[in-house]
């Protein structure tokens, strides 16, 4: 596959550190060496004087360091309903560390950066893991002298992270919140991403010499889409668009065979063009192939290390077409086989689907808030009880 | 969009006819005039003396005019478990007729046949409704001279077609029978056609001068792809292939990012393989075009001109994740608004999805079954109470 450039992002508020130098390589899970790493994150709030406030936040696939407005000019975030002052990731009570995921295309390093010959790496770039990004999230908190967290906090692929920081790592925080996630993809979800894969591929293949960059990126576009139909609903969809015709000035071929008349296909067509704006195809093939490969039980777990075990809360949307409650009923099943008895709430009000966990959705958001409160409550009592990291 | 040639099958058992020779042009929906048209048919079984016994089997999306083997030896049809000696379409009772859509590519004229300029129309072919496809099998039963129906038996796009077929022209048939299919497309359907659009089309795009042939080709392929997995259940995937990995020899690109590493992947790119082999992208386009703009009950139907209603059965499955039984249900409450009370049963039993139609699922063809038979017997004590046609 060719190269894509991918400018970082810059922002007034975006922070980098280097948590594994040029001459510290980053050992992957596959065994492959990656240095330096670059780590692009923001924080939001302050960390207490006895540093034990902070939360991380992860972010889904196409997601970055930005979760949230740092004020009210800023440019909104992807979880604005999460995180902020008087929401459940509360900014004025925690200190918020958000980063974007090694193999990623907002700032972290990933196939966009230069490798070891000056160019960038694209397709050259190394397989990464989900462990791969917890372990870069865990570099950067030391680099900030950051020992242990209050929570981990995260949805969908944020919460594949959030569960194998907790079955790896458990001491490192007193709860973890895995929403919407999975403990590893089915068939159905590997068969989507396996037709993105498929999209991205063969229209790289169709296009030849200089084209070969474009036909990346529209497969990308199709990959996109249908990534977006699986976060959606079917109620959700036929609420929104129905049968309405797409809006004159939308068109850019002119046969209807080949560009339909329906307002929701316009609608995919403008997801897929803002998303080839800001992201890059061989970072998608990175975290597609991470999310594929997750298994988080398939490798042992630290959690019989724990005397006092942390918090879990699984939550789940009943119209979720990609991780649905099923899923997190596996999860909550695996961990109480492990001695971990977790909380799996299931949202029934929410017909959005996937996406339901990025919006206002009360309950959703109500039982956050509860978590949060109740971790808090329980690391000022038992935090003593906990075998200190 | 560019020409891809497509050769007519070739069959000892298939037939064509020319409905609409060149001085006699169709006049289509869109007002579009089109000639020649020829027609690809098969039949099954023996017209009877009094030319009452003739069923009419509509194919569904990429199917053809072959439903069923003609004898041992021959090519397996896509649909043996309903068409054939002893099934509910049974060949020892019945006439049984099938033809390819106009539009398609496997015979009927569609895009592949030569246009006015002796050049195959490609993207110029005119836009075909489904309203033109019952057009044309009805043209085909005229040139056989069969002037009424047993039945009209069809599922998905074919049964759409015999949704049509029921409201234009009620009196062609004693009874029809209409399965997995939908009065008009819900938004969620309109959105994965959209994608299979947008995929042909950017394919095509980033492919320059004589490539774009293969870009067409390549988007096809997502395009089938994603239209295989809606056809599937999240269980029957589950069960098919789970997580197992990928056999070796399946694969042609090094990279595990860009070709994944499960049974499921390869599976889907076996199918569109398989798929480019023998459907044509301009005829793909054509198909999802018809049934997106699909309405059934938007213009006047004629039920209201018979003093005596034919049978109707609706059938679905509740596993199908395309038109499930809530499309069929829409069916049933829109026809009895129009005085047709019709039966709507539903499968519970296969878990199996859209495709359960074409399957061996007991009940269903019991159903099915037992509809004909009631057929039978009400066309032979009511067929004078009913309008001759």
């Amino acid at each position: 596959m060719v190269f894509t450039d991918w400018p970082a992002p810059t922002s007034e508020h975006l922070s980098l550190a280097e948590p594994f130098p040029g001459d510290r390589p980053l050992r992957l899970s596959s065994g492959a060496p990656l240095a330096p790493v670059q780590v692009a994150y923001e924080t939001f709030g302050r960390l207490n004087d006895t540093r034990d406030n902070a939360v991380f936040v992860c972010h889904a696939l196409t997601g970055d360091s930005h979760p949230a407005r740092h004020h009210a000019d800023d440019a909104p975030g992807w979880w604005e309903t999460m995180v902020g002052p008087g929401r459940p990731v509360d900014t004025r009570r925690y200190f918020v560390i958000c980063a974007n995921v090694v193999g990623g295309c907002a700032g972290t390093t990933g196939p966009w950066a230069p490798g070891p010959d000056g160019q960038p790496y694209a397709g050259a770039f190394p397989e990464i893991t989900v462990a791969d990004m917890v372990g870069v999230h865990r570099a950067l908190l030391a680099t900030l002298g950051i020992r242990r967290l209050r929570a981990v906090v995260g949805g969908s692929l944020g919460g594949m992270q959030a569960l194998e920081w907790l079955l790896r790592h458990p001491r490192d925080a007193d709860g973890f919140a895995i929403i919407a996630a999975t403990a590893r993809q089915s068939a159905d979800n590997l068969a989507w991403n396996a037709v993105a894969r498929y999209a991205i591929r063969s229209s790289a293949a169709a296009a030849a010499g200089p084209a070969r960059e474009a036909g990346l990126r529209e497969g990308l576009g199709t990959a996109r889409m249908i990534a977006h139909l699986t976060y959606l609903s079917e109620r959700s969809l036929h609420r929104k668009f129905g049968r309405a015709p797409r809006r004159t000035g939308t068109r850019t071929h002119p046969s209807s065979l080949v560009q339909g008349d329906f307002a929701v296909e316009s609608y995919l067509e403008h997801q897929a063009d803002k998303f080839l704006r800001r992201f890059d195809a061989q970072s998608y093939l990175q975290l597609l192939g991470a999310m594929d490969h997750f298994d988080a039980f398939a490798v042992p777990d630290r959690l019989h290390t724990l005397d006092v075990l942390p918090d879990v809360l699984l939550y789940s949307f009943t119209s979720d077409r990609l991780f649905g409650p099923e899923h997190s009923e596996g999860i909550r099943t695996e961990l109480a086989a492990r001695g971990l008895s977790a909380r799996h709430e299931r949202d029934v009000t929410s017909d959005v689907g996937h996406d339901a966990f990025l919006l206002e959705v009360p309950g959703f958001l109500a039982v956050a808030d509860r978590f949060l409160r109740g971790v808090d409550l329980r690391s000022g009592t038992l935090r003593d009880g906990l075998v200190p990291s």
